[in-house]
């Protein structure tokens, strides 16, 4: 039995939805004829900046609830044929609160996957992460799915959010052993394109960068610069997000990364350049926020991702972040937080 | 400031307490002077079976209750110098009920974190597990304290009892960060001795061998028996148990495993020998029971908690099995479950 899901004329349920992933699916799948997308976000972290450019689409809906609360579930992915579960705490929301955290993470990945499972939504698609491969010095060269999960040296949040998501992956893995569940785990590397937020912490890289340099400020590098990002755009996401319901595939978890890793030095000059140009970056020590550091350099890489759903990412750093900051231009002050 | 805590003259609370470990670490700090050693447990795995030999002493005090219910924990914990956090699922009971597991497994431990700071327990002694190795191909030779976790090729319960394990150590490193809560890790190999219960997959092998050679069946092999299985004894572990808390180590975590590893074959025949022999071993397939594999042989390294707390195993398997073997032959019937 093929595990495609074709978007058009059936209905989609964006768990997280009113984020920066949530929003660019939703119009993704509304390009593509999805007869209704629902926008499920109990805008704890979500907000009406992140959805304003699809709000007022005809067959978009936005429906408060929470991914703790079963009934509000049920309600929700009711005829449904396609659910993206996003709800997630990252590394810096872990680290303020980490019993909302996992409660999220983990339970409400549960949820979900029991309301798919009463409703008999036909595939999941699972919001994972690069995070499932870790952090510190044990982590360089190619990051591919079979990498093990990373510890030593990383920060308890960072562990605690990485490990929540090898969790929420198994129990995809135990639905479709236990009820023939259908999904796609996609891990994500770190997001970014318009709509950006201050969640996530390697983004800051990007948009505290802008900032800075708008004010007039140096542009802040932290330790020497040579640190390994591998970012994906926002974009090439959603279109992940998309082809992972109309594949034949299931029962599998592969990387969504970006066309190519960037060094932090490399990235805040790229993004001064684009941003108009500014003073040399200023290198600076730790500010004592959490951030996330590997052995060396390294690549995420998605050809798995290729095999699996066909999907590719299109847009380079170079495109991605004009698109972002042009964006934020015509934005200033809608920044969702 | 030392984060010793002194045996004699102190309160300790064993959560999840009705266990093989639980009753033995509960004579072990009894015999070295404690005020009172409380077993709490609410008694879905542990046993009146586990703890006959305990339960009588006078220094000994049974509190029915759940590491759920933050009541049960906040009254349990009140003048306790020590709190061993050993309730847990295994993979055996993941496997049957993932959303329980992950409750006991996660959010109990953050609940018994949460109410040892209330009522300022000097220090927690966590029972983590060598599954934070995880399991598969990717699992072989030394097993020290920063090897990575592998779990491609494992069934989706073991991934969740390990990556529940990488939590809970994660919340008491959290924990100590922030509250300054002292504790002590110990990764825990299959444990094995007198009061041996069913519930861990690969104490199987030595359990289910004695009722066979008992039976006057063959022993059963899987595989081809070439499979490294490493176990600690009881006693050893009540011991590193107890000398956690009176080392001034904190803020460490650490393998707490036998004198030497084994393969299943010679365990198999080890076992049979010690129960008075028997038909030699017959090799089958899998049996659909959820079985731990690696990926060659391996050894579980000690050495860190030696450096760490002194401790070092002392009973070998054959002395072990020995023990097991006399105590269920002098307790027919009365196996824990």
């Amino acid at each position: 039995m093929p595990a495609s899901v074709p978007i058009a004329g059936n209905r989609f349920v964006i768990i997280g939805g009113a984020s920066l992933v949530g929003s660019a699916t939703a119009g993704e799948l509304l390009d593509h004829g999805a007869a209704e997308v629902v926008l499920f976000d109990n805008f704890a972290f979500g907000s009406e900046a992140a959805i304003a450019h699809v709000k007022d689409h005809p067959r978009l809906k936005l429906v408060r609830g929470d991914v703790m609360r079963m009934a509000d579930l049920l309600r929700v992915t009711e005829g449904a044929a396609g659910v993206l579960q996003l709800a997630a705490f990252m590394t810096l929301s872990m680290d303020r609160d980490p019993w909302g955290g996992l409660d999220v993470n983990i339970r409400g990945v549960q949820n979900a996957l029991e309301a798919c499972r009463a409703n008999k939504v036909r595939k999941v698609v699972f919001a994972s992460s690069n995070a499932v491969y870790g952090y510190g010095p044990g982590v360089s060269g190619e990051l591919v799915e079979s990498t093990p999960f990373h510890s030593v040296g990383a920060p308890p949040a960072a562990i605690l959010y990485g490990a929540s998501k090898i969790i929420g992956e198994q129990l995809c893995r135990d639905a479709y052993r236990k009820h023939g569940q259908d999904y796609v785990v996609l891990r994500y590397s770190t997001v970014y394109g318009e709509r950006q937020h201050y969640r996530a912490a390697n983004a800051l890289y990007i948009i505290e960068t802008i900032d800075r340099v708008r004010r007039g400020e140096a542009p802040q590098v932290f330790g020497d610069g040579s640190e390994t990002k591998h970012f994906v755009y926002v974009g090439d996401l959603a279109r992940a997000n998309r082809m992972a319901f109309e594949a034949d595939a299931t029962d599998v978890a592969v990387n969504a990364s970006g066309v190519a890793p960037i060094t932090t030095l490399e990235l805040v000059k790229l993004v001064t350049e684009l941003a108009g140009g500014g003073p040399e970056p200023e290198f600076v020590g730790n500010d004592g926020k959490v951030r996330l550091t590997s052995g060396g350099a390294f690549r995420i890489a998605h050809e798995e991702a290729f095999n699996a759903i066909g999907w590719k990412p299109e847009v380079d750093m170079r495109e991605g972040l004009r698109r972002l900051i042009a964006w934020r231009d015509g934005n200033e002050g809608k920044t969702a937080e």
